[in-house]
């Protein structure tokens, strides 16, 4: 790839912040390794940032590569592979696109671009003889992309679940080992640079919806958008409802979900992000603090589950600079024209709701400590359909408002819905019952 | 990669016993998900076997394509590609070598192989423009080689820390969850196909310490032999020392290990398969039965785990048949060509005895109830720079032999050997102290 006479390659970043940082920080003091393991030294040219003077001094680059003109960024000689770190999508479609066409090979790390996009960018790429490798736009370092793509090609791939942001698996974290409330954990959360000074995409779920399009289309051979993602998050969390389901031996964890439901011709995929419970002993409960995990059910290899840092400078820049070194060893590239595994090469998913799927349930209410509520609540469960699994009341003195919790047998989640529904107007009710999907991973 | 005018592309088998079954299982019955993946379809050509009526049964394909005449095998046309999926030296070596001398690219699942002859093979295969692709050889279906060999390739690598063998780890689970001792566990995984009549390259730690050899030339961008790893196996375990393990929070493991070991000139890598103690809060303390795990730790992503069926027709056809795909597709053997990443290309390593290496340590000793006894034990224990963590002694009537269990802080494993050598002949000790490492697995 490199031009004739070029000692190495060149590349160009957009953007230069923590992730941007992390990848020059390697390319500088990896540069003997790398060197050595692809055949040549990759170089980078240019930067394009807002602010030159800023990012300069930590990127280990000369400032002289710092532009924030766009034209001199691409009018650069001998730069064949953009790498994307900017992230957003406002003004960097653009930019991604104007490497397409030009033919320049582009890393990403950017999930709400490709959330958003990615059928097109695929589509551009392949048009012009480019190639996207997007291994930092899902699980941080854990390479999870090059083993959906790659290593598990043998598999029609079933389901997937995973714990895919951070923010909010850190603050879950400390609500149940410290059994802090919701706001305390965020606080903290932001003190220690976990969390943003904004947080709603993290603690809303919709960045881990982002990240399940992304890997959802990969998986199932097809194309979904961040937008088809039912997301849940972790917001109205009650610490009562984490210590209640710990004592059931459950742990909480903001879980992305994409499974086949369905058959013939009603066949299709779910996709949610919500809070759920999770027995303690299954290897995705002993996922903590920011880590990620991701768990991989294949027709073949039955269930494989990769697990590691979910975000942070060189975690992240790790898998952007795995990618680079594919891309310029020129394999990614060939791989990517050769085969046929991108959203743009396939069709739009069938997407069923949330209410469709079937998955047990936990359900905690608060009832009068009274007689006949117990027939009441049960009747109304039993009426729809719901069988009871579990069922713990706490004693109190007797007249007070006591919480029942319920777990349920599988169940349609329309008619829990609706079951909720019903006993919240019940007078023996007091507010509104809290409802946690339980999700009974596969072995 | 198919000839001009051929349909498909042409593969020949080598061996059809568990996983050559599967993988041909896969390609019958998901021909048109790979075709439609690779962009033309794969066919297999030949199968190699000692005895062509057994498996032509099983494995949906005519009975006119088993051969047991290598040389009827290797004169076929349009067999671009061979998979070896018979396991052991010889005479499978001879096909391996005669396949990559007339430029066939190879797949294999054979980590004997490849831990006995891997540099020459990789060598073979280089002068000869093919490839070998080896997923299969290690972590049965879990993608391991194709995420150190691309997904992890800006990484640096420290340490792997793998539970390697699912024989092995079924036994440790039935003896920890059901207190069986190791014989009666041993019958019944051989009962349910989990282990074999001869058992012993499984539960001797020979079988993970062949993988970790193919694994740490892989992640250390060296070269190490399977007799280069110090090997201890599960046959000589006590109940009584997983029991007493639990009581600390600690599961017992058949661990592989491979770490960076001194700096500068005395630089080098250690390598062993023993028993371990983990803590049950790690995610390797989740890996059950048959499944395997492996952690790895790279100086930019940190720590990263794969979790999977170690083993098995259909996990470890899974890889066999991804390789296919990859190296069909022609991306892979482009990657062999272009990077620097095997065997052949790499320095042997210098490998540090057991003895060398530093850890905390379990140990069990039968001390006589009486005065005095613990003062010696102590003696010899802090005469050798020992430093204890824990300390357990539960109460018996006086006089009798009780069991002590001493858990270290870090230490030379070559003055606890000392130790124990020391205590053992102290007469108020009776028996062979047991010793066992803990491994404390970073974050």
């Amino acid at each position: 790839m490199a031009k004739q006479g070029s000692p190495s390659i060149g590349v160009g970043m957009i953007g230069c912040g923590t992730v941007g940082t992390g990848v020059a920080t390697l390319l500088s003091q990896q540069a003997e390794l790398y060197a050595q393991r692809l055949g040549k030294p990759v170089e980078i040219r240019r930067v394009l940032v807002r602010d030159p003077a800023k990012p300069a001094a930590q990127a280990c680059l000369p400032p002289d590569r710092f532009t924030k003109d766009p034209d001199a960024f691409f009018n650069t000689d001998d730069m064949p592979i953009v790498i994307e770190v900017a992230g957003g999508i406002d003004p960097v479609a653009a930019y991604v696109r104007r490497a397409l066409t030009m033919g320049k090979h582009v890393i990403t790390a950017n999930k709400s671009l490709l959330a958003e996009q990615g059928p097109d960018l695929f589509a551009l790429a392949h048009q012009n003889n480019a190639s996207i490798a997007f291994e930092a736009s899902c699980g941080g370092g854990i390479p999870i992309i090059t083993a959906l793509q790659f290593g598990l090609m043998a598999n029609r791939i079933d389901a997937l679940y995973g714990i895919l942001n951070g923010t909010s698996n850190f603050i879950l974290t400390a609500m149940t080992q410290d059994g802090r409330p919701y706001a305390d954990a965020l606080r903290d959360a932001q003190a220690k640079g976990f969390a943003e000074a904004n947080p709603i995409m993290d603690v809303s779920g919709q960045d881990a919806g982002q990240k399940l399009a992304v890997l959802a289309s990969l998986a199932f051979g097809t194309r979904v958008s961040g937008d088809q993602v039912a997301c849940d998050g972790i917001d109205t969390l009650d610490s009562a409802d984490i210590r209640f389901g710990a004592e059931m031996g459950y742990d909480i964890k903001l879980l992305a979900i994409a499974q086949r439901s369905g058959s013939g011709a009603s066949q299709g995929i779910s996709l949610s992000v919500e809070p759920c419970f999770v027995h303690e002993d299954t290897p995705m409960a002993q996922v903590h603090g920011s880590f990620n995990a991701l768990s991989v059910y294949g027709h073949a290899v039955g269930h494989t589950m990769y697990y590691g840092p979910g975000a942070g400078g060189l975690p992240t820049a790790s898998a952007v600079v795995s990618d680079l070194l594919n891309t310029a060893s020129g394999w990614y590239p060939q791989a990517f024209a050769a085969m046929r595994l991108w959203a743009d090469q396939h069709q739009p998913a069938t997407v069923v709701g949330p209410d469709a799927m079937e998955s047990r349930f936990y359900l905690r209410l608060n009832a009068k400590d009274a007689p006949g509520v117990m027939a009441k609540i049960a009747k109304v469960l039993g009426d729809a359909g719901i069988s009871l699994s579990g069922l713990h009341q706490h004693e109190a003195a007797a007249g007070q408002f006591v919480p029942v919790v319920i777990t349920t047998h599988e169940a349609h989640r329309s008619a829990v819905r609706q079951s909720i529904d019903q006993i919240e107007n019940l007078d023996v009710i007091d507010g509104r019952p809290v409802c946690i999907r339980i999700a009974d991973l596969p072995g």
